[in-house]
């Protein structure tokens, strides 16, 4: 099912799937120290709550490696700045903070230097296997609810290049049509980055999965029409509340979802779920830069000088949403208790 | 008020500002025969429907300068293929068939066929007057309405460039501004054709009317965080009981207006009324070339051999609609009613 490797882990290097040249050109980044990870991150290189986790991880790994000292304090002086560059990559996916918390436990460990080096990039890579792991099994769980939906509809991208694995709502998706279920999916194209139109497309387009590309604009209609059957998506961050982040327009489809009586999940390890947050409004939104409003693909689309806003995500409040796809089962009403169950 | 003129009338030749080059070029075409106006139409050289409706019955007038017969019977027959052709440009918008109405109207005068061009012609400029004039009283009416809303949001390019006159939701917007009424406005992009981004921003530029754009896929997120106050839009076709079309994603604006107890407007002049359908299930839905998705300004964004949907327009249930402004007034339910009473 994995036939896409958006991070692989080199020893010394990762390698990265430059997702920002896709669909045009496939090209993969080998980087040997943790800045070129971080600045990846920040460049969408990559992107996707699970995916940054990973990616974090690996970075952070890099970065021990790199520290020349034996000095266990100054190792560990050193390495907290290294978490920090990483940290203030990207700001909502919880995904980030929970590799990091790991790392940091990873480090903690009373060994010498060479050992935590060691004991860090074991933990990264367990990290990685976790989230292949996690998306394996909801992918199960997901396709035993979604079973009779013919058309899906999603936003963004949630596959193998946001999870590493074979994806969270994506992975859904493909574990439906693996079953030979007939399924039809509408892509969401995700404006400004077009993360549908790009990413998913071509995740698709790879799995011969039949699917119908569309402007967020009219993901409405075609709900109003009796023509989509189930929304998922995936998550950057679920509060303790069950109120999600994701990526902008995913408010509007579970608006638009709840008016049509069509049911609306969100896929998404439990790496994803921030137990500290209570509710959706302490979700830290991040807000990119105006110009990947105003230009496509480095060309200006609008008149000079014109001012843009650019929130990159938005928050589902938990009432919108049907039920939580996730490793451990499908987790509907009441949320506060089933989801911290499940993140013990 | 008018600074802007999307369509002019020479005497025997029809001035066209290119909107597809807009904000680019300001390019001017003329156009001397009625297919040349036709393909202008469906091209989208000239959008929006009170100006699609200006454009067509000037398209008319041309053909029949063009008809060499003073045979009337012989130059009816042919008016009725040229009308037959403008009518076949773009199915949604009220306005073109209001148009062709008129101008039928005024072909069965009891008149010789020089006299029958004369009364084409001027029924033609009576038909762009009267848009005109229709645009100026209702933004009147709106801006009355909306005095105090701070941030208004609107989508698609409903200004001079749509309208000929000042623009129905876009016009309002002016007169407030006209008003010195201190408001901000949010610009949905409008994918897939980004009429927001390239001619909405063009107008308010020079208007010197602050604003901001955003993707369409954000206006829910700045909604239901309190920082909209209105929403208005125009229309391309009214049902006699108020459903709407209008350009695709109003139908979800709508519903996210309601969601978040935000007055939803609908600005427009009579001429989109049709009250020979009873409902927005009758108004016919264009469907536009899949490209207009999968490419941006001739550019390819999605993988090789993706499949695209493309309906142009939606339509709104009329409970959706907090009232329309049209140059006769504020029109609030019941809209059966008071619809059919604007329209004598």
């Amino acid at each position: 099912m994995i036939d896409i490797q958006p991070i692989e882990w080199l020893g010394n290097r990762v390698k990265l799937l430059d997702q920002t040249r896709l669909p045009q050109e496939e090209v993969y980044l080998e980087l040997s120290d943790y800045q070129a990870v971080a600045s990846a991150i920040r460049e969408l290189k990559i992107r996707g709550a699970p995916a940054i986790g990973v990616a974090a991880a690996y970075g952070i790994a890099l970065g021990a490696l790199e520290i020349r000292t034996s000095d266990r304090e100054a190792f560990r002086r050193r390495l907290n700045e290294i978490i920090r560059t990483i940290a203030a990559t990207r700001p909502t996916a919880r995904n980030l903070f929970m590799a990091i918390e790991q790392m940091e436990q990873a480090a903690s460990l009373d060994e010498n230097t060479e050992q935590l080096k060691g004991a860090l990039i074991y933990q990264a890579i367990n990290i990685h296997s976790t989230e292949i792991e996690a998306t394996r099994r909801l992918a199960e769980f997901g396709a035993e609810l979604l079973k009779d939906n013919a058309t899906i509809l999603t936003h963004c991208n949630t596959g193998s290049l946001a999870t590493t694995g074979s994806g969270t709502a994506l992975g859904v998706i493909k574990q439906l049509a693996q079953q030979n279920k007939k399924i039809t999916v509408l892509v969401d194209e995700t404006r400004p980055l077009l993360q549908g139109t790009r990413l998913t497309a071509w995740e698709l387009s790879r799995a011969n999965i039949p699917f119908k590309l569309i402007t967020d604009s009219m993901a409405g209609y075609f709900m109003s029409q009796g023509r989509v059957n189930s929304v998922i998506v995936g998550a950057d961050r679920i509060a303790a509340n069950g109120d999600t982040a994701n990526k902008i327009g995913t408010y509007t489809l579970s608006v638009l979802a709840m008016e049509n009586g069509i049911p609306f999940y969100v896929a998404a390890p439990v790496s994803t779920i921030d137990l500290a947050l209570s509710s959706g409004k302490e979700i830290p939104i991040e807000e990119r830069n105006p110009a990947e409003v105003t230009h496509l693909q480095g060309i200006s689309i609008a008149p000079e000088g014109t001012l843009a806003l650019n929130p990159a995500f938005d928050v589902t409040p938990h009432h919108y949403i049907t039920a939580f796809i996730t490793e451990k089962g499908i987790i509907k009403e009441p949320y506060i208790e089933r989801l911290k169950k499940i993140t013990g």
